[in-house]
């Protein structure tokens, strides 16, 4: 059972005020709770669900079943996936490795989800985001990023006090910028991946010290910036 | 004006039954439209819109200026964009380059667009899909192409029989594949994208006479079908 006072709550979590205040997000589905349990089992909370979960849950972890229309009423998708769970905020990292991303404000929840993804394959750790970034925590980004936001750390931070405050080489995907698979790129350094409108903000322009680009072969018009991610971070991981 | 015989028959075109019968589809937008006169002016057939479109139309293309009601009523869009127009189907093209895409029943109408876009991009400009793959036509995926539907040729056949009927090699993303990054690739060969969940159909298998995969350098349990495209297409695109 589940009381409508629980049940108010979680809904509130699908609101980044309520997340912020309340410091919990909500993940969905068996492959989100298998990946939290496998990366980050101390955030896991409490479950709610049609089906209990397959794997065995951490001690601490709460399981409650529930009806299919408690479900639909907890749920953000249209399609709910037999649960819905409560986790804490993961804790903050602020030691940066040698090698990030920043973000200068990507705004779909869609395209962060993506880069999560493709920096967990990568194996980028880190990732710093302006403060206009879309939230981690939206839950479209959670399942977007299928797990990979329990093993990639995001920062939000002001990108210019990053960048004043490193020594680590700045390479920004730009249109006029270096040729991706001729440059000598290093394993070292912060790339750097802008607005999906605007691209990287003036501001921060200054501070890239390798202008890179994808060339084009064909006809397109641009490539979307989780595609271009998905290329540079091919070609900072390959040897070569 | 915009009668309510128009109105139904462009909301007839958000369904592929009614697409096929007429051989007509909408694309939305101002972007998309420059797109349309850019590479198939001849397939621009009528546009509606609540502001008139910045390009010179190609000289048959009709335009009638339709109030934001209307607008909202033929679009699929949430939030429309400015004009809707019917195109005509796309010619049908089937002689095949030495390079080309197979999609062996990819489902989602964005995961689509994006691999137009990709291959637009990356210089491919022919696709051949299983007949169980989403309807090119479908508007999501026309959106998400961002135009690449006019310049990739897109073809629906059954891949068994293209397989058999070829002499090219055939690239397969497999998880127990080659290392893309160590294996000696030809700019020859078909590359062949699995289903969403179910990677390439078992009777397909046999057929790949090159299986790749992309090696994980970090966590992540898989990359999603579009990323694995553009790391793929990329690799086949660079110099090496």
């Amino acid at each position: 059972m589940i009381s409508k006072e629980q049940i108010k709550y979680i809904r509130s979590l699908h609101r980044k005020k309520f997340r912020d205040i309340n410091q919990q997000f909500i993940i969905e589905g068996p492959k989100m709770i298998a990946e939290a349990i496998r990366y980050a089992p101390e955030s896991l909370i409490q479950i709610y669900g049609t089906e209990t979960v397959d794997e065995r849950l951490p001690e601490h972890a709460l399981f409650e079943e529930i009806d299919n229309k408690a479900l639909g009423q907890i749920s953000t998708l249209k399609h709910p996936q037999k649960q819905v769970a409560i986790c804490s905020y993961l804790p903050n990292v602020s030691t940066r490795p040698d090698f990030y991303i920043a973000l200068d404000t990507i705004q779909d929840p869609g395209n962060l989800g993506t880069i999560l993804r493709l920096a967990s394959w990568f194996g980028v750790e880190h990732i710093i985001a302006s403060k206009e970034t879309v939230d981690c925590y939206n839950p479209k980004v959670v399942q977007a990023s299928m797990g990979a936001i329990f093993n990639v750390n995001i920062e939000y931070v002001e990108l210019k006090e990053a960048f004043e405050n490193t020594e680590l080489p700045i390479y920004g995907s730009l249109l006029e910028g270096e040729n991706i698979y001729e440059k000598q790129i290093s394993k070292k350094g912060i790339l750097v991946m802008g607005n999906e409108g605007n691209g990287i903000s003036e501001e921060l322009l200054s501070f890239i010290t390798d202008p890179v680009t994808i060339p084009q072969f064909g006809k397109g018009e641009s490539l979307n910036v989780a595609m271009a991610a998905a290329v540079l971070l091919s070609e900072f991981s390959r040897p070569r």
